[in-house]
């Protein structure tokens, strides 16, 4: 049982959170918007008034949030998890931002005496509910090893990847895939339909054939109907494209899947489709092969 | 019980004759060379001088061969396939050849007064043995329904698309995914890798995520290490890219993946790696980004 | 002066033909459709009821047809071209088919007794009648010489390049620059335009620049006014790239921009544009950004 | 006759210098190591110790440094251009960086009360030097007539394209052409060359061709024989499309070439060839067409 701060209840944080109490771990939690998180209230979370006061209270806090941006909001100032973090103390952040600024936090965190390490998870709400997200963990080994049993709370395939910053960087790998698959999987339905086939027996055969990964079983049948509320948009979609693009020109490796698929993700930009889960991938082309939606 | 002919004693076909001895057909088959099927005769298969023999023997006659011009050499001429239909047979082929070139044969097949049925199959010889192989099958939905327990005993997925030509279109519809995805995965190991993440632990870490397609499953530990003989070589998945492409072309599809991907497989066969499997693109990627192999 | 036949008399051929009469030499010309041919009867052509009258009357033979299906039509049968040839005499294709076509019939041609050379011609209307056109030619010198006044009447730059089939192989090398140079710039334009710079501003400075290819100054102008007919439309245009691919696949030579810029033609028919000239290209990317046209 | 300060005596720096003495402007000019500023110290142009002492001595200062980094190191400061500036006077940067950049130290420009412009250029160092170089302008109309005398002895073709960041913006819009038009020339000798053209005679058709821009004019060439020092290299070329695709990304502008050629450059990084002019671009590719150098 360990004391646990938690900052950032949304969709993927408080459900995390559930998991943890779930667990029998204690657990003080802060978010912006306080009506979001009377659930967890009720079901034993402790609440914090700002992510300092989450750090304070664990022995291990754990961050959860949407961007850069919103991560130096919920880190910095005196109100910020910085400055609830002391000697001894871990620090996770399971965000997914880039790996030169998970780095450069660390070494803040560092600097108080506490360490951090990078954990962001492999996976959608549903992998989560069913217990099976993947998590990727980066920074000490052996802050690692002392964290391990909260992120196996979490998910119970957690992997140690190294050095701080490596565990955004595997994030950043796995996720270019996502869109790329998206998008290969929609070339293959709209060939199906224009040739004649059902697009419903087109899904229904490819996700039944070798390239079902789990991402094409959860977001195949989006193309037969858009979810109302996206899983993961368009916006959200590109912004691991660019940082996969932005590690790939560093380090000198060419990505040409990875950049002909973020054309496209723009492409959904400009037919005002950014909102839109990335699935939408689907009519984008549609829409460029003359298609009737 | 069926009496069944089959054409094509390759390393899929011979497998395919194995599973249908052991559901109780009786089977003649015909080879080009006929040493790779002495242990399918030993095992109870009748021997056929000529793919017309095969199909005189068989109510239902199949072949799998490898390409357009190798169906040519089995369907024409006085030993060929063709001559050996009459009315009432049933005719199914199991490779992957283009639409159009599949429908032509289904003409031929009906003047003969029997019915074709294209039958390609998604998977591999371990999807098969497992017995887990996805078969897509097209033509006549009578002539469907009577050659089923024969589709059933050799893949237990088996899905009807629509009219003569439809199932070698979702064959070409779902192999694109193949080699694109392939593609990704080695942008995102080469990403990881270049960071300074050993390669087993990102191709570890892919093969737990999301993306991990059965076909990501199979050729993701080849990056580790290359097999010594190609399941499927640069030379077949361009072919079946070739098809793809070619019917984008026809219907109006723009394909941006597939067509990114195959100008990367002609890049494997200017870097002299046509023989190579096609998850041979890890290495073409590593070489353009200066990784000493 | 030589007396040349000539079949084709389309934009281009007609045009050539007039450059022939003026500079002295005899034609007797061929076309589908005579009323097309009337004001070159008026300014001296002689009329040939057949592509084999016309190759009958000639020293030297030429032909400028659309497509490899065109170039059949007026070479095979009784009353084509290769009827009309015999021991002795020239004949030069200037239509852009594929090289293997063109050597095939290079072969046709010589068992006859003749040469062929082929000689297709970079350039459009407008270049034609500033008499700067260039052309490329191929075959045997001997005859490449023999023909040179013939094709220097119709342009002054003449080039020889090698054996049968090489030049409709330069000729596709250097037609891909013109699709994927007019994306490029399609790209640049729109870059300004949606940054707040007149669309007459930012074709200005471009038609300034160094980018400025004659290719660019014809047509750039047609993003601020597409013209009513096509000089050359998105279907001719993606012919010449498809010969590109299919080149590129055969002598292993990827084509990057060549296959990225196919499928932004595609995408154009997909939009119902395959009849416009391929400037449209603009408008795709335009429609693809969000811009209201 | 005006004052002229000027900041960066690199290669293109030096001789616009030259011009403007040519032109009987007096100059006052900054660079880094002062020895290459030698000759136009004895062709009249005054030395100053620093940037600011540079902008103190000109009605008018000119800056051309190499890139953003560069940029904010000569114009911040106590000694740098922001520091000499004042009431009345006009700053023109002729660099090639972020518009967002640029529009930011206009306004720090404007703060000072004096007006500036950005005027980068396109062309090389032989196009300035034959007085054929073209230069946008943006910022205040007011502040642009009164400095076009002075771009007008550098360039004979200024176009003023709007306010403050549009001409940075106009350039990246140009510059985008450069590397793709190289990459499809590439592609269109490659084609030839291993269909058996001699590469001499590849160059000399398309030189002479519709798809000749004076940037292939002055680069096709090097695909016969490299430069010993670039003109302008992979890493600069690439930096300007970077832009171009972060601008693409802002304004939701599709670059489909501009993509795919980005990452042929960075395959040129990973092939050690960062340093070379982007004509290396026929090199990357003939390597992965498994041509022998």
């Amino acid at each position: 049982m360990t004391e646990v701060g938690f900052v950032g209840l949304g969709v993927m944080g408080s459900r995390m959170v559930k998991r943890l109490l779930d667990a029998g771990h204690k657990v003080t939690g802060y978010n912006r918007t306080k009506t979001k998180a009377e659930w967890l209230i009720k079901a034993g979370m402790k609440w914090a008034d700002s992510p300092a006061a989450a750090a304070r209270a664990g022995e291990i806090t754990l961050s959860m949030v949407t961007n850069t941006e919103a991560l130096k909001a919920v880190t910095g100032g005196p109100e910020g998890i910085l400055a609830g973090l002391s000697r001894g103390k871990i620090y996770m952040d399971m965000s997914t931002v880039s790996p030169a600024v998970s780095r450069e936090l660390a070494a803040q965190v560092s600097a108080k005496g506490a360490k951090m390490l990078d954990a962001p998870v492999s996976g959608s709400v549903s992998t989560l509910e069913e217990g099976k997200l993947s998590i990727m963990a980066a920074g000490e080994r052996e802050a690692f090893e002392q964290a391990r049993p909260i992120l196996e709370a979490i998910g119970p395939k957690v992997t140690y990847v190294g050095k701080n910053g490596l565990a955004v960087t595997m994030k950043i790998a796995t996720n270019l895939s996502l869109a790329v698959q998206m998008l290969a999987f929609s070339e293959g339905v709209l060939l199906a339909e224009k040739s004649g086939i059902a697009r419903e027996t087109a899904v229904e055969v490819l996700l039944n054939s070798v390239i079902a990964s789990p991402m094409v079983k959860y977001r195949g049948p989006f193309v037969l109907e858009m979810p109302e509320e996206a899983w993961f948009d368009v916006n959200m979609m590109q912004k691991d494209l660019l940082l996969a693009l932005e590690l790939g020109r560093q380090l000198d490796v060419p990505l040409p899947t990875t950049a002909v698929t973020n054309e496209m993700l723009t492409t959904a930009r400009g037919m005002g489709l950014a909102k839109k889960d990335f699935a939408i991938l689907f009519q984008v082309l549609a829409q460029m092969s003359g298609l009737k939606l």
